[in-house]
């Protein structure tokens, strides 16, 4: 665990943001009176629970990567920089989509961004070692 | 795999009751006359399917939480008691929403505590140790 | 990660065919004229979005059933193979889907078979071990 430590707490981070994101779901069902179990019914609570919706949808993406690079490339501190570049990308795609759907684009291309080059990145080395290892 | 069998048995029974779910969905499509691709349509199949959406939206935060704290505390018992907490709480939070939204707080409440004690147990000892490393 | 570097690129490149699914959901956005943050209103575009959404479903069964299983098995080429079938099966899934909401019964099944034998495999073979260990 010392020798990922980095990654782990920029992992349980962006979790954390995830969760907050998941928050204000559950506190826009009061708030836009929205009942459970729908998940439409006011524009308002709609792009909120996309907001949690797209990064649930990334998370698998974003965090095997990460861990696949870290171990790949035997890195931590690089891993940890790309995964908080993801991290800062999350949260400025929550400020944007959560004041109006066009704003989203930036955050999003930032988040994209970072998890392709953890994905390629582990994708390129792994198959790397793999032809070493095998030739 | 020996040092931590116990958190990898909790971890593919919660994916076991998560697949009983998505299972309950399955047949809600029948029984309930709900053709794919829709999600909608019948107010019993909506809650089935929510039941299921809402455990996958915490099972990245439950899984990674409950492994990482298995890591960072050298401990196998401990993190699967916690992880056998939150399979009681979503088993709960099943039977209760299954009969009415109303129903589904208890259930949803054991397992948010047991992620919490997961993700903040780990998140505190990850930086302890990484100060301690870093020191 | 020499000892498991096929398990390693079939993780990548099933989260690449995941991707290019959620790629297919945006880009439906633009051809149906379906904006954000709303997901109905075209039923091409439901059935784009459910092949994505269901393969989210069932991603946290399969990587962790896969890993576990490579784990407990001490086995790479094994698991990688049946890792293989399920990206096989998904593809399937997503070429009749997109067609047909009837059609996406093979590929399903496919993916649901070779999911079944990662999680029962690895569980069977962890309880074992945990009975070894502790006995």
């Amino acid at each position: 665990m010392e020798s990922h430590a980095l990654v782990a707490i920029v992992t349980l981070v962006a979790l954390l943001v995830y969760f907050y994101m998941s928050l204000r779901v559950g506190r826009g069902r009061t708030k836009y009176g929205v009942a459970a179990p729908a998940v439409v019914g006011h524009p308002d609570f709609e792009r909120d629970y996309r907001i949690q919706m797209n990064t649930l949808e990334w998370l698998p993406l974003f965090l095997v990567s990460l861990w696949l690079f870290a171990f790949a490339w035997n890195s931590d501190a690089v891993a940890a920089g790309v995964g908080a570049v993801w991290i800062v990308g999350r949260i400025l795609y929550l400020t944007g989509y959560s004041k109006a759907a066009e704003a989203r684009g930036p955050g999003f291309g930032i988040q994209a961004l970072a998890t392709g080059i953890l994905l390629f990145g582990a994708l390129g080395r792994i198959v790397w070692i793999a032809i070493q290892h095998h030739g």
